[in-house]
């Protein structure tokens, strides 16, 4: 083998890749990944598309497009101008150009802990350290002597726990941040995908000062496979993401842009979004009362107030590795909570997405679960 | 300003992006970027694209495209199997993750002098040193004691000199290559672009043994706003690359997937491509008459045997910089020779484009570039 760059070195097998490989086999009962249901994408009218948006494009993203996103933003209470806003190729590519424009071999990250596992990969495979943020105090760790450089952060429906910031909790952060000089990244994908009333403003919308990135996705409200998040940052940030957006694919696909800004402006855009809200709420309904019924011996969770996950901490210590190897022999996934944390803990905590099995998928996944040796170590 | 990741300040503006942006405006000439003929677009049945399309998908890409991928190459030589394909969102991107892969800060890699400049940007952010490589005698520089880890070559119709290497420059480097254990790069988006007829066998299907990674763009034949490449590696190298594209964007678009395969077996192919190779040959050929009466006088060249571009030599050295000033100031932009060297020289070339401007702008574009004061130093 040739050498390799020392960055390689800690490039790991996604566990998501892993149990994808498994899943797609026929009759996988799947609570793993984040899968949106395949029902809940819009009609999209595709001999609509101008024959230009096939030619080359704008780094940035489409002109229109990022007009839009800004209009809708301006709703949740973070303003912004079009020129601040950089339209990727899924939310994913934002963390990579965040990863490339902050993290040096030992740069500190203040993140939640458990995480976005895929966040984790990236920011470690750029050589970060971790360090945990505690919700309730975050400036202890923002202003001590050994300085994160950015925090990432999921406030609402947080991926996997599902914990949703309350008001409170994002002012207190935005202020740490500020008054610290760290910058914030908030990672915000699930937010339209509410079911109780709760707190959803951006943290970066509470930012007075300093500096911020905030990034969204379609994907998981019109439809994954288009490819399309977006990014929005502080003046002084954004020119350096957009060179690294260029460098990384030149500018995203223009038939994806197309194609969203119409869902965007589509007039049954927010009854769409109700439906879509009513049908998941319903799903995560009848997925609690699942595993209130064949799982409450083994685990307890909390009512996720939106988002895609339960994310469930087992009573007796268990190793997840092992169960997760029993539950696919018996035909259903989940995902085992240890990739999530950047500390060594987590053997006892399981992520399950109630958004893709259908009803009768879920409850004969659910009766499967129940059979699992939970007391595994 | 925080402080930002070390590579950042290896991050220049692309020369492209800032020409891209004059060339935007109304009425401009643009010899500047390496764009397709809009008339060159194929039809897409749009309305064919399966709703699972709209789902998240493989990081490697769709089984049917990968497999018709390795149908295609086979007919250059080049065999593979369908895993050893990689879709991309582009070929933009497999520079990306070819750097990821294989460059640490001061690592050495072998290239032409001059290249793709995009290329060197990436590879210059990922930290690596150049060396320049020489086609008649590449063994030379692979097995110095400070020996390049990558060779990064465009073997067929070359960015920007439009150079092709004959079936011994192949051979030779190849053999080189595998002699000295060098991982080869070979990037291939202009290959269907042929006018007249020369070797382009794929460098990499000469290769034994040893690591390579090849890729191919769609860009140039198909359309460049699906933002769609793939590259073809050898079988140690290609889960690295797979699991950094998981990283980078999780998968490429998968509408744009379906829409490429149907555009590669459509049953005209073979037709749309031999005329899009008439229409750019005789476009090539009016923009060397054209050349040849404005420019003769200030200015030597090769006739392109295929790809986009003129590299044109100044018989007097003069500031390309100032000459691109002037001329944008008169309505016609083109690309200075200087960012596709990695030493610096350069100050007395000019890349200039013949695909994407019209006959009659091409001959206005003339007449205004003869006027300019080719002299200026």
């Amino acid at each position: 083998m040739p050498t390799l760059s020392q960055r390689i070195q800690d490039l790991h097998a996604s566990p998501i890749r892993e149990i994808l490989a498994v899943i797609s086999k026929p009759g996988m009962i799947s609570f793993a990944g984040g899968l949106p249901a395949p029902e809940s994408f819009p009609e999209l009218d595709l001999r609509a598309v101008p024959r230009d948006m096939l030619q080359y494009g704008a780094s940035e993203g489409e002109t229109a497009l990022r007009e839009q996103i800004c209009l809708d933003l301006r709703k949740t209470g973070l303003h912004c101008d079009p020129s601040q806003v950089l339209v990727l190729s899924g939310s994913q590519q934002g963390i990579d150009l965040v990863g490339k424009l902050m993290v040096d071999n030992g740069t500190l990250l203040a993140l939640e802990n458990p995480t976005y596992l895929a966040a984790l990969q990236v920011f470690r495979f750029f050589g970060a350290r971790f360090a945990s943020l505690d919700r309730q105090q975050p400036e202890a760790l923002l202003k001590q002597a050994d300085k994160p450089a950015l925090c990432y952060v999921i406030p609402t429906f947080q991926n996997p726990t599902g914990y949703c910031y309350s008001q409170q909790e994002r002012e207190v952060l935005a202020a740490a941040c500020e008054r610290q000089g760290v910058v914030l990244f908030e990672d915000d994908p699930y937010r339209d995908l509410v079911y109780d009333s709760c707190d959803r403003q951006p943290v970066c919308s509470l930012m007075q000062s300093g500096q911020w990135i905030y990034q969204g996705s379609f994907s998981k409200t019109i439809a994954p496979g288009l490819r399309l998040g977006y990014l929005v940052a502080s003046k002084e940030l954004l020119p350096y993401l957009t060179r690294l957006k260029q460098a990384a694919d030149l500018h995203s696909n223009r038939v994806s842009q197309y194609l969203i800004l119409q869902a965007l402006q589509h007039p049954q855009r927010m009854q769409r979004i109700t439906a879509l809200q009513a049908s998941y709420r319903s799903k995560r309904d009848e997925f609690a009362a699942a595993l209130q019924q064949h799982l409450s011996e083994y685990a307890q969770w909390d009512l996720p107030k939106g988002g895609l996950f339960f994310w469930l901490k087992l009573r007796q210590h268990a190793d997840t590795g092992k169960l997760l190897q029993q539950a696919i022999a018996k035909g259903v996934a989940f995902m085992p909570g240890e990739p999530f944390f950047h500390t060594h803990q987590g053997h006892s905590y399981l992520r399950l997405n109630f958004s893709h099995a259908d009803a009768a998928q879920m409850r004969k996944g659910m009766q499967i679960l129940q059979t699992v040796n939970w007391h595994m170590l």
